[in-house]
């Protein structure tokens, strides 16, 4: 998928798509190689901005966390990070004791050879958890990879961070602020362990406009939880999630309130599409939906009961199957209900429109709106509405089919 | 699976495997028949005691509970039903307003044609969640199944209730209690829908011991708590699940303490292998997995941490996939902990004795441990232990693996 092809994640209208990665915004220096940690593809990253920045990074929330995630978490405290060190392959999660030196030796040697202080360099890890990191390949790697670093650098540095992914996942974007142009550039990775808690799977996200780091951080926490952490592929919070913001005021202008409206449009915008991206793209998936809940009794039920239909097999096989079931909606959505408010489940269901089931019974379709649920469960992208007529809570999640696919991946890769 | 072929579910020492079912022990008469709901397979059963019992019934916790759930929870508060009438195909879930008068009418001429008192039947149904049942064509059968009743008819009956179920699901045992010998007869159905949370899918008991009716609840609700509650197979909580156990007294002697407490342990001991029959035969399974959760810092934990790993789509393709990969359950244990409790998680994972990772690092294997590591994952039950070192709380679940065939049934048929 393209960026900004979802009719989930439209392109704004005052904004240009661009091609390019995280090196689109200027000031910004980027390279992927083969190290050597897998056999053949490209598997460590480099970016850095050539000038100090403000960050903001995000982690997952999973207990059993990676040692990358442990290091960069507490770097992060100073919102001073402007470059980061990634590789694939190999998580370096649960890899032995030694694991946190070997994120802290990731960190120093490209910070040392950026001639930047580790406090402003982040480390970042993919691939198969409970394996050490071959640490004399990565050093040998990081000091290739310095010299390659180029403002044209973005598409390889997408590259160097897949994992199962089938495809980079890379957007670009710019628009006309009151004192010149702003640009914006996204890289990331998804594939499997997918959830929406916290920044899921990794992302990178480049600006060149300059930016208060409250401000910043402000932006990318909204963006990052309408986007990152509504997405689910398989429920599976991974060891390693990490999104990483990085805006470095190379463009050069001063940006008023309208500007600032803009840009935290833009980078909404930017992150869902990622987001999207990273759910079209999940293990063997073939279907993105789109599921709106709403009339829960709050926000928190809301949320649960988008969870447990976006997590349930049974939903996600019958997506797989271009099944309008939404009898295993329902049930789905019976288990995510708050246990202290009573009276019977009455729920409307609609597939893209059209209305299946109102308060849980089965609604009578003519021939022409079966032809269109047809259609619509056959589409690429699906939107699913339910409504539980509890109240005033709604909640929105994206989310995959499940599929043999996922199966024959998952049974036979280590991950 | 036979029953009591499980490892995890031994039969009592001082217990007797019989072959059948439900009316095994004395006094009840059972039948099963195809009333026309299917297109071939029996689809309608009836189980009922020649004498006044006391019951003990279980129901989903889904808030999407099926009409007859709705119709028998009302009724089964006296604790004097003794009589079930059953019928697959059909969930009578979410099927139209009517669907609350159909459960009453199959209940209200099963009772008529009984000759008992409406309060005295019980009603259950599984099948397809959205559709209506055909009333004519299941009027028809009871009226045919009343005639059918036989005191050998309890494998008929265990016929009549299976959905996907690839085999009947029957126990029977008998051990000699002071007075005389006592009998216990199990049926049950399960393979999709399966989680751990009051009783899941559906299971019948008789028993011919005279027991008060508040012991009987107490034995049925403590072997529910450690059987049926503590399976899935696909996380999915159905609208229809039903635990129904009926004493009668017919064995026609007087307990004593050490006898009670023979029963009470031959009850646990047939409900726990009803409910790994439920999990060997899960929708596509090919593995059973008693999985064994300790040092949580209490068993709400212990549970979150058993339910995450069991449900992880990721630990259940490793296991089909033959792969001992401790990785993904650390992960999936990280994403149970409770959040307020700090410090990294440091835990053991072994697969059935051989100890995989210590403090969530990798244990170095010998070529016969890696031999021994092989044949457990190869085998159809496994256990798999995994310590927290943060407290003491602990619990047990069992589960199946996921497999391409538990993606092609349900991406294919409705349920």
């Amino acid at each position: 998928m393209t960026a900004f092809q979802s009719r989930f994640a439209p392109l704004p209208e005052f904004a240009t798509p661009a091609l390019g990665s995280v090196t689109f915004p200027w000031g910004f220096q980027a390279c992927g190689i083969h190290a050597g940690i897998k056999r053949r593809r490209r598997d460590l990253g480099l970016l850095v901005s050539d000038h100090p920045a403000v960050s903001a990074a995000f982690f997952t929330g999973n207990r059993a966390a990676a040692a990358p995630v442990t290091v960069t978490r507490e770097e992060s405290a100073t919102g001073a990070l402007r470059a980061v060190v990634v590789n694939s392959g190999i998580a370096n999660a649960c890899s032995g004791p030694q694991d946190i030196d070997d994120a802290r030796r990731m960190r120093d040697l490209a910070a040392a050879l950026l001639d930047l202080p580790p406090g402003e360099v982040a480390v970042s890890s993919t691939g198969v958890i409970g394996e050490p990191l071959p640490m004399e390949i990565v050093e040998q790697g990081i000091e290739r990879a310095v010299v390659k670093l180029t403002s044209e650098g973005g598409e390889d540095f997408a590259a160097a961070i897949r994992t199962t992914d089938s495809s980079d996942k890379t957007a670009a974007l710019s628009f006309d602020a009151r004192g010149g142009e702003i640009r914006l550039g996204f890289a990331a990775k998804g594939a499997g362990m997918i959830a929406p808690n916290m920044a899921t799977t990794l992302c990178f996200v480049t600006c060149d406009a300059p930016v208060p780091l409250g401000l910043w951080r402000a932006m990318m926490t909204s963006a990052v939880e309408e986007s990152f952490n509504r997405i689910t592929v398989d429920g599976q919070e991974s060891t390693n999630d990490m999104v990483l913001g990085i805006a470095n005021g190379a463009a050069g202008i001063v940006l008023g309130d309208c500007d600032l409206e803009q840009l935290s449009e833009a980078l909404h915008a930017g992150l869902l599409s990622m987001a999207l991206a990273v759910v079209a793209d999940g293990e063997g998936a073939t279907t993105t939906v789109c599921l709106c809940i709403e009339g829960a009794v709050d926000s928190a039920e809301a949320e649960r009961v988008a969870r447990a239909i976006a997590d349930s097999p049974l939903v996600k096989t019958a997506i797989y199957g271009r099944d309008a079931n939404w009898g295993r909606i329902v049930q789905a959505a019976g288990m995510g209900l708050s246990r202290n408010i009573h009276g019977p489940l009455a729920c409307d269901v609609a597939f893209d429109g059209i209305e299946v089931a109102r308060r849980c019974h089965p609604v009578h379709l003519d021939e022409t709106e079966e032809l269109q649920l047809m259609e619509a469960v056959a589409a690429p992208e699906l939107r699913i509405m339910v409504d539980l007529h509890r109240g005033r809570g709604s909640a929105v999640v994206y989310f995959s089919d499940l599929t043999n696919h996922y199966v024959h991946l998952n049974a036979g890769v280590r991950t």
